[in-house]
């Protein structure tokens, strides 16, 4: 199932960025859970292009259809199928695409793959592929915003966001707080702290006029995880976390916590001492960025991830053809110079699939039969 | 499955630090390959412990049984069970871990999850648990070395070493060539730059010294892998690379090719220009690190994984017992001061479990009926 | 993924009786392969309702979208998305099973299991889920009629049709060769034997005229099958074929070659004694049906499915409600007063789905490396 | 996984017959279940060969050795490993197979599968393997038994016994109440009719004389299942029990409730009206076999299997070796008449691994989140 994702929650996505259409099937939903279009629309909108200045002019409604699984308002445990259709193609568009080869770009390696490949916009390989994601996201969001509450206290919140365009990062102190999802959205940067924004916009537009790209780093922060989830061996929820972001398009890189600075530290400086706060087990500090022994233990899960510059670009490039014959590519038409702030709600539904399967998998396995 | 890896190749460990044993079940092994306990003895003696002055000090002969699976020297295509008997137990030295939470171990979040655990060593979330990865990454090991060998024209080599301990990293420069095996186990750090391994060496034993530990930084590369290796979207190769490092113990951060530092750069200093050498498509640069579109494209896959210093330390910590009551640790025993040498043999044996996965989920996909 | 059939080759099947769509997503499918829509209607045709007046006479279309996967013409390698709206829904005629329960229906276990169900029409337990299925497996016929006639020899065959109805059972000797696709199609009963089909369809119109409804049994037989596809334990390939056949709605049993008369054999009596026959090792009878120690022999496949009688029928039956009231149900309506000839195209696209898994299966583990 | 079976309970059994051991990991196992070693024994022992004269007289001790996952009596939730070691193994008995193929055995596909196969006694094909299932299935049963019974006021029972051997079948009116466990183990054919089982026992002697075999039929009842197993499409309770029986070595059918007899009713015979009993919906007969819709209601599951003659008759046979030539096998050496009474336990283990499998699912999907 190449195409698939999760366990017991599992989305499957479809389509290719210029066919009819692209969508998703989610097999394992809970029953009864309250779902409308509408619930998923207000996610489709967060990552559709065309809204501002500084993303990619295509223009897509992204309405999404729901068309199964949901009856009188509620899920009945069934698959649910979402469809949205694809509006803005212009084929023509990409003529210069069917035999060059453009560089960064997945043209090579989907033929020598496959032998064969859609190269209108990507095909598959583009990132309207997530449109899939996205959808499929809303609805385990939703499972966690009303699952969640009702058993653990504390509303379950996943918050996504900018750290870094190209060389300009938010200073670390300004994060110190759980970022609210209004700072988030100011911008169309995504990134919470204002001043850090607006350098961010500055740059992103300097880039686009030079028809260039600039990549950057999302954080993701979790409150209101339980303790437990997670499995002790290969499904580590860090494990499960990781491979979900470097399964998105343009990601390099991931690290929980401390990450690659925690290399540097001493055991006795990195260790997250115990103590009892608030009825419960706690942490003193959070350098474990909220798993240990890839299981959560309650505390809020923070990672990183680091996006490489779009590989279009709106210079000429060398290349070869399909054949192997020299060329060149001559970038024109649209063009995202910086899509990492499209992905915040992208790597938000990313999270919500892995909490949502990783949830189901810990209640069968130690919530079923008791002892 | 929370225990398996692979979906073609797949890999079951099994066991507890402390328990009679740990090893490894492997389904879907190719059959007629030539097979002994010798091949998968020189990766666990590679793993193995008490090797060194910088390394933990216990005493474990790893002698790997074979039970099945095997006949007459070649695999028969069904199961093979692997077995290897713990020895040094000690079991009456974790008496104090019984209600005591070690920080930053899994201590609490097992206790979290199943409502019990088997405290001795750490029980299934020790780093023994590795010895059945080990186990089975030698028969992926040798499945890439002779069918890779024959169908590609050259021999397909994974090689992991160090990079950076606590501070002390290795000089880009000195990192130009891909390394020899010689030159990775020349020292007991596994570092292949003689000098900065030296410092290495110096490091852990003054940290050892001072009763802490240190982290490190593991840099990985493949070469010979051919194009075609991945799938487009959940299971692009690099997801399937980043969950099986961050499935490691300790590991806390992976990144590919330009990784991290990729967000600092713009789109036409990061794309891989394409060209035609050698009589097929390459790239000038390897910025990707080895994939496009989640698809090796027949580069050097490249990679790094952070690892934080180790949990245990022989320094007196604060900490809770599982009742929420505060409490303190003596630290003493044998303690690991540096895991991250003893992890060389572990990460590769995780990347050749991906690409022998792989490499039969593309062939089968793709090779196998012809239109 | 409850909803998902295939390891390699996987159907996920969505859609409810009387909500927007039905479909399916293919994942795994083999680039290249010539597709188009026609390819799938021939079968979904064939599937039907409305087309004799021994069958149901919903009226639907069943005009088959393809989504997604296919690319002027053939297949990339990407999942194929297959749509069919729901056509003929009347949702009012189904308000009277809102609340009562309809007998050997899937009414009262959809309600204890999810606490919710779509009434109308059964919901997702509705056979006309089953148009998914034959779309996917209209494209795994086309894989092994143009795959396998490349590799074997011979055209790999497919053919399911009724030999009983009832109590009207084709006699013994009218088997004796693989019928042709033509003798099936020749009724509406799909029963190859002249003679039996006019009485089987005088029996369905008589039970029709009654309200009243009947079961029967379909055979299948396979040819063209190279020897090695099923795995050795859990996976045989007549345990798929099983479970393929259990999962369609309405059957009772399943049984290979011999089958349960089988039991009544002597060993001696029952073993198929090998042969050297045009070049090949034959069997001289063929009481195994295909297989041996779960694994294709290269002989026919031959299997039996037995279904129930239609549970809708047209007479009125005592029953409950969801509340445990006690209640009456009186049959009105569509009806379909004997299932089994539509199932024949839904049981040749569950075997065309086992077979192209298996075969994709076998070409990994054993086609991949050579040793 | 070829050799695994189930999604969240999950069984991976190895081991060839005459291979050093034989054994199973259960992954997925909920925490804290008591569990020791005489928990598996129990079963092992029934499934044991050399109990009686009436079938094989190979000797095992069959001791199991809990190896992994439990610890101080319980399970913690990680992977239980389970080793048996071969006693009895007579390598040299079996030089004749090394290049004949035993007519109606896995020899020819095992070698056509992979081109190299373990011919003594048959290697992974033999029954030994069953061991694995039994021992995992014992901890299901325990699972069933403790959590069970906790939770729905009655006993989870599951009962398997013969009903046929060769032509020797239990009259009708003796099974129509659920047999107790000591009645099928007061006569070593596991028959409960005490009659049947004198005259079942008098055939395998007599056929055991003559050097030949003869096939039977098992029934299995499961009493105290909650309605709600069992998933609407390709995961129906019945077909996941379906492919459990037929994945069991000599199986040739199986079915459920009213099974191939049912094509032969009406809809008005064969519908199980629902009544109000007990204070619940229940059926007032049980045609369907306790599924509807593939999810059990509640009722008693009800199925059958048939088992033909063992393939090993103590005649000589005309056959081929692996290069095709004709040659003759002369049967001698050790004999299981009837296999049948054997796979009594073999089946319960089955059943149980299914319904554990299938109780967490329903438990993941429709009992962790409330809305």
């Amino acid at each position: 199932m190449p195409n698939a994702f999760g366990k017991l929650f599992t989305v499957t996505t479809w389509g290719e960025s210029h066919g009819p259409a692209v969508g998703a099937v989610v097999d394992g939903c809970p029953p009864r859970l309250p779902l409308e279009a509408a619930d998923i629309q207000v996610e489709l909108d967060r990552r559709r292009p065309g809204q501002s200045d500084i993303v990619t002019p295509r223009k897509e409604e992204d309405r999404v259809e729901i068309l199964s699984g949901v009856f009188e308002g509620r899920t009945v445990g069934t698959p649910i199928s979402l469809l949205v259709r694809n509006a803005d193609q212009r084929p023509g568009a990409y003529d210069e695409m069917r035999e060059k080869l453009r560089p960064s770009h997945a043209d090579y390696t989907y033929q020598a793959k496959f032998g064969i490949r859609d190269h209108r916009g990507g095909g598959r390989s583009s990132a309207r592929e997530t449109v899939g994601r996205v959808a499929a996201g809303a609805i385990a969001k939703k499972i966690l915003a009303l699952g969640g509450m009702a058993q653990h206290g504390a509303p379950l919140e996943i918050r996504a966001f900018l750290t870094q365009v190209h060389d300009i990062a938010v200073p670390a102190a300004a994060l110190e707080n759980f970022p609210t999802l209004a700072a988030v959205e100011a911008t169309p940067v995504r990134c919470p702290h204002g001043p850090t924004a607006e350098k961010m916009i500055e740059r992103i537009k300097a880039v686009r006029a030079g028809g260039d790209s600039v990549g950057g780093i999302i954080e993701c922060r979790v409150r209101g995880v339980p303790p437990g989830l997670g499995e002790p061996v290969f499904d580590r929820l860090e494990a499960d976390l990781a491979k979900a972001m470097l399964s998105l398009p343009a990601t390099k890189g991931f690290e929980l916590g401390s990450g690659f600075a925690g290399a540097r530290l001493r055991g006795s400086e990195h260790n997250d001492i115990f103590e009892s706060r608030g009825g419960r087990v706690r942490t003193a500090t959070n350098r474990s960025g909220g798993t240990q022994g890839g299981i959560s233990n309650g505390e809020e899960i923070v990672f990183r991830v680091a996006f490489k510059p779009t590989a279009t670009i709106l210079q000429p490039q060398k290349t070869v053809d399909i054949h192997g014959a020299e060329t060149k590519l001559i970038g024109r038409g649209r063009h995202d110079p910086c899509v990492v702030p499209r992905a915040v709600p992208i790597v938000e539904a990313m999270v919500a699939l892995v909490l949502v399967d990783h949830w189901l998998r810990q209640s069968a396995q130690c919530g079923t039969f008791k002892f």
